[in-house]
């Protein structure tokens, strides 16, 4: 059994509108010795895989400040304050493609990166999905529409045109959804 | 096709053992407007999934600072400077577990978040595992293993056993590996 680490105090050391980085002293179980960690707070994030009546998942291309390249993805984001993970995820469908699915069932819950990040990422499939709008994009946004056919996917992934780590584990709860159907 | 935005200039605002946070002022090419975006520079990430003659998968439990809670995860951990990941995938094998592959083979990669990390995540398989030595942990290092049947691996992540992430998208690679023998 796994021991918790107490946690004997906490400050943050920066905050925007993104994440604040918050640093914890804690006492190792083990050899009840004092340690600075560090947390990024985030809020819950959600995403989505959007499926049309053809089969096609309506992708979305923007360029990222991380990996400083362009990243093909699908559409989510932040869950805003007192807004529900589904709602966070529909809202961002709409936002970002103008696409709006028949039914959205949750398919699975990540833990964003529990060594150093507080959230889950939910995700969420969107059956059915049409245009129903264009797209709703703030300022600078920069959002590419790509579809692709459900059966392109897995060789997407190989091949590194679908790179990000929350976008495959979503993929992933798709097909454990699939196979449980 | 998605434009790149231009870096005017970039500080770092904190640095620890495990990131350096970075901030970036960048223009869109869209609105030509100047914003400030945030980068934790972490150095590249390795995790391994560890299959014994057995069909077990060497899984491993460990306490967690950002979920503040333990986590069922496969080993894994940051490449030091100068090496190999895939020498760092087998020394994190034997250090967090003391088991040995005797095959070990790259089977994925991802961004391990794009939107605000600079960092890639290299996924090894190592076969035919076998237990070499007693675990070598740091000194707060507190891991507990746990073998799991490989085709318990499915309800796992279902069951929210397997939670992170990284993990789950390193049996996703696992999948796809399986699927193009």
């Amino acid at each position: 059994m796994i021991k918790k680490w107490k946690k004997k105090s906490s400050k943050y050391l920066l905050e925007n509108k993104i994440f604040k980085m918050r640093e914890d002293l804690v006492t190792s179980p083990k050899l009840k010795t004092d340690h600075n960690v560090w947390v990024m707070e985030v809020p819950t994030w959600v995403n989505i895989i959007p499926i049309t009546p053809q089969n096609d998942v309506v992708l979305v291309d923007q360029y990222r400040f991380g990996s400083e390249k362009s990243s093909l993805e699908i559409p989510g984001g932040m869950v805003d304050p007192g807004e529900d993970p589904k709602e966070a995820a529909i809202r961002e469908l709409l936002e970002e493609t103008g696409f709006v699915g028949k039914k959205v069932i949750e398919i699975g819950r990540v833990e964003s990166n529990p060594a150093i990040m507080s959230n889950y990422t939910y995700t969420y499939l969107a059956l059915d999905c049409e245009e129903k709008s264009s797209q709703k994009l703030d300022g600078t946004e920069d959002i590419e529409i790509i579809k692709k056919h459900i059966s392109e996917i897995p060789n997407l992934i190989r091949n590194r045109d679908i790179e990000h780590a929350l976008v495959i584990s979503a993929f992933h709860f798709y097909n454990l959804y699939l196979s449980s159907e």
